[in-house]
């Protein structure tokens, strides 16, 4: 057992980071190493150890660095960036099989990039959407009198209208710290977020343009999660001088996928993991954390971490699989159990060029059938090749999951048919990533409350257990789910730790 | 590595299997060896590597040696029983801290304690009930008009026994071996069984009846619960001849608690272990399962399983928390991570005599508020001493996750006080056993499904991954969630794996 020096870490290159890029089952990706890790097979004794090194975790570390305590950060895969990942293509490019994209108010990811000399670039919006329903295709602009708004019929326009006023309205009384505080929270935490639709989108249209919404931001069905957790989920989409809007949520221009990062979202996490040099150990699952007398044993395939801090970056249905002595108490515990992840995969299809360019559409579709009903265009900045980006989500998702990737791909691009025409039958290539078959993380976007969790157990999500302090974005008060929230976790879990030290 | 004889094992004596009588935090635990497992650090091999020494795991044992298979069943604990256990008492007595009861229907479990020689006897039920409403204390008797339902207004009594019949009659369109077929599957899982209540329980009353109903059967608030898996649970409160009700759930009399065992429940796990000698392995936590070629490495701490077929009989969360390789599919990862386990404690206060009985009470109350709001007479059937055994249900016993057992004793003896007078003040001891801070359960009775769950998951609940099977009262069809359904879970698993062998 050996303490490291409190020296600045070296500097490691991004390639000894990266390693090879080296093939994965259905999709090759971008910063997995075959080499071993860094450091193994051997014990540190370090002032605070993180577990996860996905963008809340390695922003605690980065904070925890700078506050001059010294830090080991497990992380489970070959790789940093936990939902964050580029994905390598068969014609030399990459695509972004995590969280890509960053909007308004989502302050410190864009900060941090910043700081990082990572570059945001508009995502490509011009042109029509599209919206295909009853198997019909019609194109729309949203610099119009409806903005975003899929053009529905006009009972369902103004039903939609309503219930997302009513939905930013009652957001607003949501607290976005303590969402169980609320003065209705008992009142919104006892249904799912369909009897409330059922009740307010009562026109069918409007209730199709819902459940599209719900789907896209969650990857859950609207059954699936508590009113309490939408609303607080709205509230947390702006910062602190912005309140959340669910417009916010799903918008493109003006909303939280208005950009992209230049070289993908992983290189976020990639430089900030490079400043944190050998202080990351890659291909170290954490299996155990131990209390002895006032430190903690952190044991991980390959390594054990000896400190006074432990950091959990991790969502928390997976903190729960490790084992902690002693046992956590019965309320974070039970949390855990109630914190599902979402279902989510993404399909990305790539093409010689944006053909769908010329025909005047961005690449946008909302869908009400199909295994993606949510396109993007995911085209790198100089329109090099063409890609379009379809979420797999929920219900579909589920359908798909013991699907082989040519069923999918199948799937998929008779989806991009109905969506782009003939052309979109014939890929370059194609990649899905499938965030339920990851085992570090085992669903995605976001690990979500079904009804009754937030006010039984919500004051347990952020709460230190002795030396234990939570992070990951599902911690976060702002852009919960998003990068911005990972980052926002990582801030406030480091000042939170030193505060102690 | 070697692989055992398959002949008889040897008889173990109870003593062997219970060790002494170990203290343990709170309560001494009868059934608890500080003994070493009987079997450490080393290899086994054998057909079929057992993961939980509950009823359910010790049954499939059973059965698969009895179809002429070698079986080694791997035992977090100390002790066999999981959610059924005897706890020590200091007048030499003892007390049942998990499952206790038994009632009609419950045949399998009644046919397994009868090969045992394990008897069973009559809960005392002699006597007036109490209901505790708005600070009046209400004794009425069960052989009315009424039956069993307290007396609350005219209005809620109506109210109540419409809506129990209206969920007889929607349970009866549930197929206990598959809930998400029913014809009206989507509608009953997409809203909370709260969101039902309100609607239909209108009267105050009767809702108070209904909560009450619900706290007790599945120690969650109607909020938590999705209405279709409530409407599964009570379909499953029968057998294959007799359809389920909600009354055969929460009744003494002809009801799941009419009957208890002699010596306690956890005799028959006990016994049954005792029957297959060492091929149970205690102090064994499972912390992974490895598939390499057609067989699985079974890690536990101390000990290695390797077995073509491997039988996890443990509740769906826990089971999450091994790490499998490969993967399990996405369906059955993220339905464990959306069955939740229950909050529940048990408190019992032992006196000199069962002093209520003199005052013509049956020990039975329901009550609207306190910590304990349901209670039984736990008094051994010679009646030698007094004991109240008293619920800690869902929002009560969150509300005590930081408490002191002092607190608790406080709180719960407050209440008897309230419910039986001033003698209940001063018990000669005072047990409370919290199934949500025990490591190998971190709940009970049983992990229930939020809406959205069963119709998006349900087939995954019993569907073997490969030579991996699953056990577990969560996997019953009838008496899901209590000791029968454990029994009957362990004999259908077995039945399941030997047809592959």
């Amino acid at each position: 057992m050996t303490a490291p020096a409190p020296a600045p870490a070296p500097r490691l290159t991004r390639r000894s980071l990266l390693g090879g890029a080296a093939a994965t089952a259905g999709a090759a990706a971008l910063g997995t190493a075959a080499a071993p890790p860094a450091f193994a097979a051997a014990d540190r004794t370090v002032d605070v150890a993180v577990v996860g090194g996905g963008l809340a975790g390695l922003t605690a570390a980065r904070d925890l660095v700078a506050g001059g305590r010294s830090v080991a950060v497990l992380e489970a895969r070959d790789r940093v960036g936990g939902r964050v990942v580029n994905l390598a293509l068969a014609n030399g490019g990459f695509t972004e099989g995590g969280g890509e994209f960053v909007g308004p108010t989502q302050d410190r990811v864009k900060a941090l990039a910043d700081s990082l000399g990572v570059a945001t670039f508009t995502t490509y919006n011009t042109g029509k959407n599209l919206l295909y329903k009853d198997g019909t295709r019609t194109p729309y602009a949203t610099d119009g009198l409806l903005g975003s708004v899929p053009p529905v019929d006009a009972a369902g326009l103004a039903n939609a209208a309503i219930v997302q006023s009513e939905l930013d309205s009652m957001a607003a009384q949501v607290p976005v710290d303590a969402p169980w505080t609320a003065a209705k929270a008992a009142e919104w935490d006892k249904q799912t977020f369909e009897s409330w639709l059922n009740a307010n989108a009562v026109v069918p249209s409007a209730k199709f343009l819902l459940d599209v919404a719900c789907t896209s931001i969650f990857s859950a069905q609207p059954r699936e999660l508590s009113l309490l957790y939408v609303l607080f989920y709205i509230a947390a989409a702006g910062n602190e001088s912005t309140p959340g809007t669910l417009e916010r949520l799903t918008d493109t221009a003006g909303g939280a996928q208005e950009s992209r990062f230049v070289g993908g979202s992983q290189q976020v996490p990639l430089k900030l993991a490079a400043t944190l040099g050998d202080r990351v150990v890659l291909n170290a699952p954490v299996r155990s954390v131990t209390r002895s007398g006032g430190s903690y044993s952190v044991a991980a395939d390959g390594v054990t971490v000896h400190a006074s801090r432990v950091v959990v970056a991790l969502p928390p249905p997976l903190a729960a699989r490790i084992a902690f002595d002693p046992l956590l108490p019965a309320a974070r515990d039970q949390l855990a159990q109630r914190l599902p992840m979402g279902s989510i995969g993404k399909a990305i299809a790539v093409y010689d060029t944006p053909f769908w360019r010329a025909d005047g559409l961005n690449g946008q579709v909302v869908s009400d059938s199909g295994a993606v009903r949510s396109t993007f265009d995911n085209s790198p900045p100089d329109g090099s090749y063409g890609a379009l980006m379809g979420f797999i989500e929920a219900d579909e998702m589920r359908a798909y999951d013991a699907a082989s990737v040519a069923d999918i791909k199948a799937a998929v691009l008779k989806d991009y048919v109905n969506y782009f025409g003939s052309r979109a039958a014939s890929p370059t290539s194609f990649v899905v990533q499938r965030w339920d078959d990851e085992g570090f993380s085992r669903g995605g976007p976001v690990a979500f409350a079904p009804p009754g969790v937030l006010t039984a157990y919500g004051p347990a999500l952020r709460a230190p257990v002795d030396g234990i302090h939570w992070a990951g974005t599902e911690t976060s008060t702002y852009w919960n789910g998003f990068m911005d929230g990972a980052v926002r976790s990582g801030e406030r879990v480091a000042k939170e730790v030193l505060a102690t030290l």
